[in-house]
């Protein structure tokens, strides 16, 4: 049965999602989690967004394959669901720096990945001192000045729509870095917190931070609101171009097509984002 | 000349508020900050709400005294106004676990704690798997079991004016129990965290956590709604009542009088709160 999970995480102290030796992941944790409360060697999960190190999630969404069986084994005797005793125990076995929110079966033709048809990013500044948080340090990127949100919206439209965006990520040989930006804009939140809305079908790697950092140069006054216009017209990586702090970055929410529509969603997906080489990382931030 | 100074923090690894022997306080904290940054050695602050260790504030406030000569030194040469540059040197030196938000001069008649009209905390729960969010887990108490919030709100209002709190209280010789609850009420927020708004003139040490422990104890089912005003009646601290962890509380406001009505209001606190003994921890949680 094929089961997908809804989850967050604080990636302050992971390295990334992504399985790597030695190091602490939270593709690993999870696996790792799943092996343990299931009693099996082969837990492999795959998500929706590949975040990278120091990178947040609040609503990242992953697949995994697992036996009937194994699953009824774990939830035990209890009264409650067997998807709901799986979520319980899972939660138990795993950090309190990775939580997930939920557990439910899908078609073998949902596929985490391949079946999203977007994935929504905040980046989270505090640019007056009146709003940095102690208390949430951990996910908002502290700014010495003030920001000009009506500059950075300004550029920010500029970007939206379907668009090669080169300039804002690192190429990978073979890949696509054609990308649908569908909402990219900045508000500030009660709290007064700058906070940048980014939703785009996919995401080249480091693409939300260097396309963060282009527009915290317009929102500082050292480049005009034409600037992020004029890179994407580059179609190559500009070195005058900053990657923000991952801290700042949280992958909020994935949307999914009705179960109905799943297939030929990851059918269209797959053909439009691998042209050539590998799939590794496509998707990824 | 007299400052008042607007602070948060993350109580996570502090040991409270209070300057304690060999331990790391926020007290301690933000004095060896003012020490160093005004080169003084009588940087003696005095605080709205001494929080206990593990609780956080939003809105702590402060007053200390300090020489105009130091401030103007300590300022430095540039363009901006004299106190928002001190604040920068300020926040320049202290971790960045304890935040300052505002400076500004005060008659010597403001007293952060005896001219305060009443101190706002909020005590976060996360009573669904949904709702648990790792980037919020340092102030946020995370609940196995949904609560009931029709009846702690119902056992709340119980509780709201002028009462003797004692039964939520640790007792202190000669200090008064007597309390006025301005606010007591639980929401669920747009997140879906339960979060009780406690607001009165002054708290005994762990009150807020005594009550939240009990009406805990409501929204579970364990007792009725009419527990927290017999409790009330007992007129002593009673062992049935759980003092809930400090994590999920934060300090998010102080009120305070205008300006001219400071020192009346400080006048009549002094009189009323401090009949017999030492001063000491009025006001704290």
């Amino acid at each position: 049965m094929r089961l997908r999970l809804d989850l967050g995480y604080d990636g302050t102290d992971f390295h990334g999602w992504a399985r790597q030796p030695e190091l602490r992941t939270v593709q690993a944790t999870l696996e790792d989690a799943l092996s343990l409360v299931l009693r099996t060697n082969s837990a492999d999960v795959t998500c929706a967004g590949r975040t990278d190190a120091g990178v947040h999630a609040r609503g990242q969404v992953v697949h995994v394959d697992v036996r009937e069986q194994d699953v009824v084994a774990a939830a035990g005797r209890g009264t409650s669901p067997r998807l709901e005793a799986l979520l319980r125990r899972l939660n138990g076995v795993l950090p309190d720096d990775v939580r997930l929110h939920r557990c439910r079966e899908m078609p073998l033709t949902f596929d985490a990945r391949f079946s999203a048809l977007w994935r929504r990013y905040a980046y989270r500044i505090a640019d007056d001192p009146e709003a940095v948080d102690p208390l949430a340090r951990r996910h908002v990127l502290a700014w010495p000045r003030r920001l000009d949100l009506d500059a950075m919206n300004q550029a920010a439209t500029g970007l939206l729509g379907e668009h090669d965006f080169a300039a804002f990520c690192k190429q990978r040989e073979g890949a696509t870095t054609t990308r649908t930006m569908l909402e990219l804009r900045w508000t500030r939140d009660a709290s007064g917190l700058t906070v940048a809305t980014v939703r785009a079908d996919a995401f080249c790697h480091n693409m939300v931070r260097a396309l963060v950092g282009c527009l915290l140069a317009i929102g500082e006054g050292r480049r005009p609101p034409g600037w992020a216009g004029e890179l994407l017209l580059l179609r190559a990586r500009d070195s005058a171009v900053t990657v923000v702090p991952p801290h700042g970055l949280t992958l909020e929410e994935v949307g999914y097509p009705p179960d109905a529509a799943l297939a030929e969603r990851a059918r269209v997906t797959r053909a439009t984002r691998t042209p050539l080489l590998e799939q590794r990382g496509v998707g990824s931030e």
